[in-house]
Parts: structure tokens; C-alpha cells; sequence
């Protein structure tokens, strides 16, 4: 039986994965992301260690790749965390290969997306992931594919506009959906509120998102208002894209995801008060494949396209 | 060679035409929409107006049909203008006609952005269609097709909530698009800031949506703040729609698209300054089919899918 392997690129490492055919985990590994020569050595490297663990590589079926950026074809226009330009992945890594096997590109959260989609219990055709970190992501999924968008840069959620006026974003805007519901936009606002004497039961000296909610889940009211402003705004936006799309399903994945229920059910709360009836029914669930999502939907591209 | 027909339904008239089979509009007619026994007089109606123009129904090579309501499959779930409650359409109207004639059911907004997408200049995959009239309607084009949603209810920008409070909509929700951007809106507001004593030309006495944008390029200074704030909303929508969505070209179509660039410029200035970098260069162009939208559109679907 033929072989699938995986890589989701990072800044500062690359996932790589073994599947076999039917899609089952083989062997998961991580090589570090080497940056130098404007991130040239990335497709050396990965090449190394494909033929470190497969090396008779006419046992390939295909190579999965997500990247940080976005994708036409198999072309990433820049992905500035690697230092690529314009490049042909596919071509890039079949030269440091040396072999025309196939190769699939997709930008890392779009596959993340995908690998979600296709993990799902239920058989669906639309959906949409959020990813709650540092910042927010996301991808769409519709017709049961990956929603690339003209450019490459479909799902940027995180850069919904949700207010006139708010604390900068990192692209230059303000009132960005990230700056008040991502993990970073929690901590920020709470500290804010902190050092401006709201009682809590929460200190400067040891504060993180992870503190944040378990402080909420306890009953301090700074937390919960926190965790409820977040919730708030993801609601709302949740509802700007189902007002647009009617999904079937949205996940909600990242970090901030591990409260599980305690935080989605606001989620699901706000939605229903501020989203049109007609789409009120979409259920809003947690993503369930945490940072192996973007290798799972590289596996899943390459055997449902490959 | 064979003919199509196209019938977009509305709450008050039925807007018919017969194409060639090349998409060339031979002739164009209206019949009332007759909403007695339910709206089953429809049927009736629409298949008396095709025995008239076209006796030999074997002529027919489709018939595509606009509904005011959610399309799935055939079937309308409910169509509150009219009467409909869960129609297999394509049926009621073979079943009227005697004929088992290829009927294609899309929802009316649908199958407007189709019809302008096919009467564009260029070859695209992707847009969206804003009507600007009484309320906000909108449609999505996604890979050369018209985009449904899970219900058959996408695109509906006029109920995005773009604000945490406002007037009330009429879906019961505050703070709509089309509380701020629709032409019921402008009229409002201007007839709130006239009472309430801002000096304009305008006057209580004889003021509707084209006045109003008449007194704007006229410089009226109260006119211009209004037609403003409608292409702010409008503007951040469309960012909204374009960061999910990374889309080739939104058109605005409707009544106040009639103010034609005057308008449109202001509602590009205001996307452009409110929406993430990457999606920036999206045309924004004004919609060329006015009412004929729709028809233009039922037909397209016949051709390209009959």
C-alpha cells in the first residue's frame, strides 16, 4: 500500500506525518524551520526527511503541504514568516526531491479547515473554522472543498471589522474582530482592567488566557465580563459569516477552544441574539484535531485529490 | 431552434420573457401575481401565459423561475409574499402545464446575481450582488455558480449587524445593514435630522431617496452626510463579505445605484479605508441590468444548466 505524507509549515517548525492510504497516522515527527536563504533550505530539508523515513520514494502517493501564506495553484504569493516569495511549492520540493511526485499546496489555515471538515462525525458540504490564538484564522469549506478565494486569502476572520473604533490591529486597522476575542485581546483587556483597579480575583504577576478562564469558570466577575466580551464578538462575527454563507456547521478550534462548553455555549448564546432568525440553527461545536489539524487536511487533500 | 422562459415572481407581478436558445430576449411581458387559494393561482397563471406566447410547448427547452423565498433542490420552504408553504415548484408548474418540461427553481436575489454575473464584461469565478432598495438583498456567485447556502438563505447582507444598537429591523434584530444603507433607511434618517431642525435645502414636504442624493451633488450638506453614512455601512459590509470571502468584484445594484459613481466612489473610499490590506483591490462596480436582473438571470440558469 502506498504512503501520504504531511507538513505543515511553521515559522518556527514543520509538522510532518506519515499516513498510509487510508488515510490511518503512521509516524508524526518535527524538524525545526531553518529560514536562511530567504527559506530555500525548507524544501531541502523536508526532502532529507522524506527520504530519511521513505527511501524508495516510488511508495509516495503524494505530499500534502500547508503554508503560511497564500496559495494559487501550487504558487504561494509571500509567505513572510519563511521568507518566501512568489514560489512554486510543489516544483520547489520535487527539484530538492529530484522526483515528480505529486505534491498538493494549501495556505495552513485552509487545510486546518479541511482536516477539521473531514474529521467531522457527520458528513457535511459546508463549513467554517475559527482558530483562537494569538490572533484568530480561519477557512471555509463549501461544496466540500477548501474556499481558497480569488487570491489565495478566503477565512481571514481575524480582520472582520467589528466596530468603528477600538484598540489597533496588528495589519493596521482598528476594531478588528482579533483585537477583542483572541487570546492576546483577552490578556490585554484584562490587565488593562486590572491595573486600572477593577477588583479580581486575578494578579498582574501571573496572568495567561488559560488563567483568564479558569478565574471565569470559577465566578470572578473581571474574568467572566472578559470571557463574555470575547464570546460576544464571536457571536457576532459568526453570525456575519452565516448570514452570508448558511453553513452547516462552525468549529472553533486554538487555544482558547480548551474551555470547551463553559466558553462556547456564550459563543452560541451571543450568535442567537444578534444573527438573523432564518440561520439561528447552525450549531457552533469545538474542533477536535488541536494542532494535528493541519496535517490531518494535508493527508485528506492528498487522497481526495491525489 | 428551441426557446427558454423566465419568470421572476414578485409579491405584486410576475416579470416574464422568452429567449432564444442563444440567451437573446425575444420578447418581455407582465401578469399579476394573483396570491388567492395560497398562491396556487400562480401556477395557473404562469402556465396560461406559456400556452399563450407558446402553443407548441415542445418548443421549451427550460424554464427557469425566481421565487421571493429559500430554494432547495425544487422545493420553496416558504414564501411569505406569496403564500407558499414547502412547493416543490418545478412540479406545480409541470403539473400545470401538463408537460414535464425542465423546470429550474432558484430564490429571486440568487438568481439576480447570477444574471449580472453572466451579463459581465469580463470572465469570472467569483461575486456578490448588493440590492440597495426598500431593504438590502444580496447573492453570491462561487465558482462560476450561484451559492445557496445549506437552507437555500445566503447573501443575506441586509441583516448583517453592523453596529451593537440601532434602529430595529424588520427581522427584529438592531443594528441590520439595512437599518443604516437600504433607501428606506437614508429617507428616515434625513426626515429625523430635518424634524429634529438641521438646516438643508431638503424640505419634509416632498423628499425621497432621489431627492435626497440629488441634494448631495448638489453639495446639501445634511444630503451628503447621509449618502455618507449609507456607503460607510456599505463599505465596511462589503469588507466584511471580501475578507471571508476574497472575492473578484461586488457589484450594487437597486435604486439608490442609480446615483451611479457619485455614490459608488464614496462607498469604495470607505472599503477601502476599513478593510483588511490583503483583500483591498477588489472592483467595486455598479449592476447593469436594473429590474431585468432577475430574468436575465433564470435564463442563464437554463442554458447553463438545462
Amino acid at each position: 500500500m502506498k504512503k501520504i505524507l504531511a507538513f505543515d509549515v511553521g515559522g518556527t517548525s514543520i509538522k510532518c506525518a506519515l499516513y498510509d492510504a487510508h488515510g490511518a497516522l503512521l509516524e508524526k515527527w518535527q524538524i525545526k524551520t531553518d529560514k536562511k536563504d530567504c527559506g530555500m533550505r525548507i524544501f531541502k530539508d523536508i526532502a532529507a526527511s522524506i527520504r530519511r523515513k521513505l527511501p524508495q520514494l516510488d511508495q509516495i502517493q503524494g505530499i500534502g503541504i500547508g503554508v503560511p501564506g497564500p496559495v494559487t495553484g501550487t504558487f504561494v504569493e509571500t509567505a513572510v514568516n519563511l521568507g518566501w516569495k512568489k514560489i512554486d511549492v510543489a516544483k520547489a520540493l520535487q527539484d530538492a526531491l529530484g522526483e515528480a511526485i505529486p505534491v498538493f499546496v494549501e495556505n495552513d489555515a485552509d487545510v486546518a479547515a479541511y482536516g477539521e471538515f473531514m474529521a467531522h462525525k457527520k458528513s457535511l458540504a459546508s463549513m467554517a473554522l475559527l482558530t483562537l490564538g494569538t490572533g484568530i484564522g480561519g477557512g471555509v469549506i463549501l461544496d466540500k472543498t477548501i474556499h481558497r478565494g480569488a487570491n489565495g486569502v478566503g477565512g481571514e476572520f481575524g480582520h472582520f471589522k467589528m466596530a468603528e473604533t477600538g484598540n489597533r490591529c496588528n495589519c493596521g486597522n482598528t476594531g478588528c474582530l482579533e483585537t477583542f476575542a483572541s487570546a492576546t485581546a483577552v490578556v490585554h483587556e484584562t490587565m488593562r482592567k486590572l491595573k486600572a483597579g477593577t477588583p479580581s480575583t486575578l494578579s498582574l504577576d501571573n496572568i495567561n488566557a488559560k488563567i483568564i478562564f479558569e478565574a471565569a469558570q470559577a465566578g470572578d466577575d473581571l474574568a467572566l465580563a472578559m470571557v463574555d466580551k470575547a464570546a460576544y464578538y464571536l457571536g457576532r462575527a459568526i453570525g456575519l459569516i452565516n448570514t452570508a454563507l448558511d453553513l452547516e456547521l462552525v468549529l472553533i478550534g486554538g487555544g482558547l477552544s480548551d474551555a470547551g462548553d463553559f466558553f462556547i455555549d456564550k459563543i452560541r448564546k451571543h450568535y442567537r441574539e444578534n444573527t438573523f432568525h432564518v440561520v439561528k440553527a447552525l450549531p457552533i461545536e469545538r474542533a477536535v484535531l488541536g494542532n494535528d489539524a493541519g496535517i490531518h487536511g494535508c493527508m485528506e487533500v492528498v487522497r481526495n485529490h491525489g
